[in-house]
């Protein structure tokens, strides 16, 4: 089935609020089948609304419309509702208990709205609300033709919105026969640029038709692969899809991180996990942000330890051993201050796995050989974090390091994310290709 | 003028990506005082896009497309915009030399679609994109009728899309005569939450009306104050914004940090700067947030030195000095322990000024008597950051510590975007107190 949403409200246009009701919306309706094809959003204005109802019958049979239910003379969502479908306004005895109930509750005066706030299009049902006063709408509409025209009107407060659809709306949609038409699944790549993925992705037309569809999602910590099928069947949705993936994972499986959700910092953390391995982190251009990335999975403090944000060199000296005649060659952004800056981090903290990152973030510092985007990330593995202390003879004979240098782009904020993305790659990758288990190491 | 946006990608209406895009530009737009009253999403369908861009033309002047602009087969936004008005794609010369040089630059292959990403509609004007390959594109579109038809074609990855409208759109549009009715101001305020600033704030029904307005938007980063005066006469605007910025400093001026789009950080820094002060962090529950968003801002390598992410026990023992028994006494959470971070990472990295955090993010570790939302964020200052090596007998006499406890929210994310405003913004205060000017003192 096809869903327009119509959101309504002018704090959306006026970008005073993002409009993050329209992608819950479209998620939670994609899981149930239903194909979102289009989302307006207009002001508080009776005429717009109108005009938006007819343009979206005219495609979808279903329509979500969010914003406008409240009891302000701006909220006219009600009224355009009912007057759109020829439905006289009538007061809802039931409602109007339920709402002096819970002012009663809160302790608050009634408003003198009470009864607008109580009254529903007659024929429209009620679609309770948990946690406000104004409930939700629905609407089967008879229609002249043989055309459905469903309508679900919501409040606009995201917390009441998602209520109202997991309470009340998901399982009148979910009941309703002929729903599905779309399956989604999604692989999340990382280390490697849209048109670079295509090119090692290839030829995919002996796969690839109206039903199935491949979609390059792009962001600063990768490119999102998102396969669908368009089959009412879903057993010959997964199968069609399961080929697809394969095909995927076969030609471009290790940019491939993680599916569905998943996050580039989630799956390392899994993996460190798995593996008793822990992580420090020492950062120069990224100023913290790799640490602040990885500290945004709950429970990472079972591997991450910490780290060193050495943005002067005095602090890559003091914090990571950097020898002073290493900045003063090289300068800060060179390979060995990035290995050393790992090596450095993961003795200081006594970790089995250091990350550096050392570059130029822009939109200042940049030269001929070391332009803005320059980075070095560093790396240190030591299967054993203590051995430093241990009597052995050379106890940084098993100790490996590398260092890569990546170039990136002009935009501060946007190298820093990159920078960022790559330290974490780069653990990820290395991680992988360390055969030895550590299992049993003590922790 | 009014303006429509047509937000183009699947993804959008699948709800992976949440429309950013939109309220960014309206509020850009809302500054240069054009008026969005109307956004559209719909999927990368060329049918679809052609009848919204006629259904924009019927109220607005300009519409200003995101989205559908890279190089691969779903991205289809230029070829049909060039259809719309009618234009052909032609090979631009200079585009495909700097599509060709940023290859090189990157040390990457030309990809085989080079040719299409270097075509533009005849008569477009490049819309130059710093940050990325595909520009954006311009078209004033000459109209049978009076009628202006004004375009703008934009990629959808944020980061460019912002760049092209820093760079380019806006000296376009400002340029522009005819353009305002709407003139804005805001203020920027933080350590105060939406109800108490405007209990603080208090009456303001004597200088409000239809004409000039007050919307409280609340953020991570404070509650953003936006004055609005609807006057075409621009002194006029000016001179009732005067009035009600003076009221809202009288009553609230100690949470007002700045005004526009200044950040936190940036008027920190600048703060810093002008004082001669060196900062250094020491993060437990922020991970390294505080640093990344200090290093947010160019040049801040003038006043920052670096810090230390101690996530683990073991970590805050290393780098920052904290006793063995002051953590087994009262977790990591308490006060002694924030002010230590604070005083040993100011003494390790021989800066002016230490500031930490520490706390519950969650969603798990709270305790009853420390929930999740709980944080200290400790201070510490010298005047003399090399004090501790001079010969003098009580080196840490001139040494001033200050410790607060806060209680913010449930979510992880949420909290440690708080936390870290949070600690950003007793620096901010601390200097302001600070008498003593270090303005003479050796860096």
């Amino acid at each position: 089935m096809k869903a327009h949403l119509l959101t309504i409200g002018d704090e959306l246009l006026l970008g005073q609020t993002t409009n993050t009701n329209a992608a819950w919306l479209g998620e939670e309706l994609s899981l149930l089948g239903i194909r979102v094809t289009r989302t307006v959003v207009v002001g508080d204005d009776a005429a717009a609304i109108r005009r938006e109802l007819d343009r979206a019958y005219e495609e979808a049979s279903l329509v979500i419309t969010t914003g406008g239910l409240g009891p302000t003379h701006d909220d006219v969502t009600k009224t355009v509702v009912a007057d759109y479908f020829d439905r006289p306004l009538r007061v809802d005895d039931r409602l109007r208990a339920q709402i002096e109930a819970t002012y009663r509750r809160r302790d608050r005066d009634l408003p003198a709205e009470v009864a607008a706030l109580a009254q529903i299009p007659e024929g429209f049902d009620i679609l309770d609300n948990p946690v406000g006063t104004a409930p939700g709408l629905w609407y089967d509409a008879p229609s002249p033709t043989d055309r459905t025209r469903l309508l679900a009107v919501l409040p606009g407060v995201p917390q009441e919105m998602k209520n109202i659809v997991r309470a009340s709306l998901r399982p009148k949609l979910r009941d309703r026969p002929g729903l599905r038409d779309v399956t989604h699944r999604t692989l999340q790549t990382t280390g490697i640029g849209e048109s670079d993925l295509q090119a090692t992705v290839g030829d995919l037309s002996d796969l690839l038709d109206a039903k199935l569809q491949l979609a390059y999602l792009p962001s600063t910590s990768g490119v999102r692969l998102r396969l669908t099928a368009y089959h009412a069947d879903p057993d010959r949705a997964e199968a069609r899809l399961d080929a697809l993936e394969e095909r995927l994972r076969d030609r471009a499986g290790r940019y491939i991180f993680g599916t569905g959700t998943d996050t580039l910092e989630e799956v390392l953390g899994t993996l460190l996990r798995r593996r008793s391995l822990t992580l420090a982190t020492a950062e120069s251009a990224t100023g913290g942000l790799v640490g602040s990335r990885i500290t945004d999975v709950p429970g990472s403090s079972d591997y991450y330890v910490g780290g060193a944000v050495t943005y002067a060199y005095s602090a890559k000296e003091d914090l990571v051993d950097v020898p002073h005649e290493m900045l003063m060659e090289g300068g800060a952004v060179c390979e060995p201050v990035a290995v050393q800056m790992a090596r450095g981090v993961r003795r200081a903290l006594g970790a089995h796995i250091g990350v550096s990152t050392t570059g130029v973030a822009g939109p200042t510092g940049g030269s001929d050989d070391k332009p803005v985007g320059t980075v070095w990330i560093g790396f240190a593995f030591h299967p054993d974090p203590d051995a430093e202390d241990s009597d052995a003879d050379d106890p940084d004979a098993e100790e490996r390091t590398y260092a890569r240098r990546l170039q990136f782009v002009e935009d501060r904020q946007l190298n820093k994310e990159l920078f960022a993305t790559s330290a974490l790659e780069m653990v990820r990758r290395q991680v992988l290709r360390t055969e030895t288990s550590t299992a049993d190491s003590p922790r």
